[in-house]
């Protein structure tokens, strides 16, 4: 099992947003108009289509569990501080940052650790889209035992 | 546009999240054993399928969207404390809470109003399966003119 440590920084491939996964996640999550579609989203005080905030962290997170990428999995613990700066729009390209804030051993869990780390998604400009602190246990190959 | 005010209690109808809704997200967002076929998960410590906890946010999200109800839209400024104490099951019935704690006239934007919002989802048994403090901002009708 990979083992992390405070100062640790990982980073993640790009990864296309697209017009059509913004609005099939703002159908089913988020059905707003600057959400929706590209004409009504242009009257909005956004000029144009956004994606929902909650599907920045969707994409965020699955660039997060891709990086990190542990066998045994990552379970989320609870997130602080979720902030959105700049909204993604259709073919922006993010990119994860995973800085470990903080790594220790599982007092509970034999073989697991917990981890704090702060996340930053930027797009192609490097304007950051999200930002997060977030506690997650990894459980080690136990896990699935 | 409707107002709102500080003590202000609003509650979702109740939507149920199905097992292909809980595996269709994971194979988006989050693919891990746990969250992506009941046969693997069954072998991990949640002795079964859970969904993602940002496929709960995002349900969560629909049910604030669908209830509040607003013209103009509900704009997310941030999300503070976003916790999963319980996990989502198939076929759980979820339904959410919403708690104004502040509200007041946007000074940047005429029209527009902040909310503070506790807002806290519930399944079927009353277990609390998302609590987050969130900042919004109502524009108003002037949103989509």
């Amino acid at each position: 099992m990979k083992h992390f440590q405070a100062g640790d920084y990982l980073h993640s491939v790009p990864i296309i947003v697209s017009e059509q996964s913004i609005i099939e996640f703002a159908q089913e999550y988020d059905p707003q108009a600057f959400h929706l579609n590209a004409i009504d989203a242009a009257r909005t005080m956004f000029k144009g289509l956004i994606a929902s905030g909650w599907h920045t962290s969707a994409v965020s997170m699955r660039l997060f569990v891709d990086t990190m990428n542990m066998p045994g999995g990552i379970i989320g613990l609870g997130v602080d501080e979720l902030r959105f700066p700049t909204p993604v729009r259709p073919g922006d390209e993010l990119r994860l940052g995973i800085n470990i804030v903080e790594a220790r051993r599982s007092k509970s869990r034999a073989g697991a650790s917990i981890i704090r780390v702060r996340n930053v998604t930027t797009n192609q400009r490097g304007e950051v889209v999200q930002s997060l602190y977030a506690s997650a246990m990894l459980p080690g190959k136990e896990a699935s035992e």
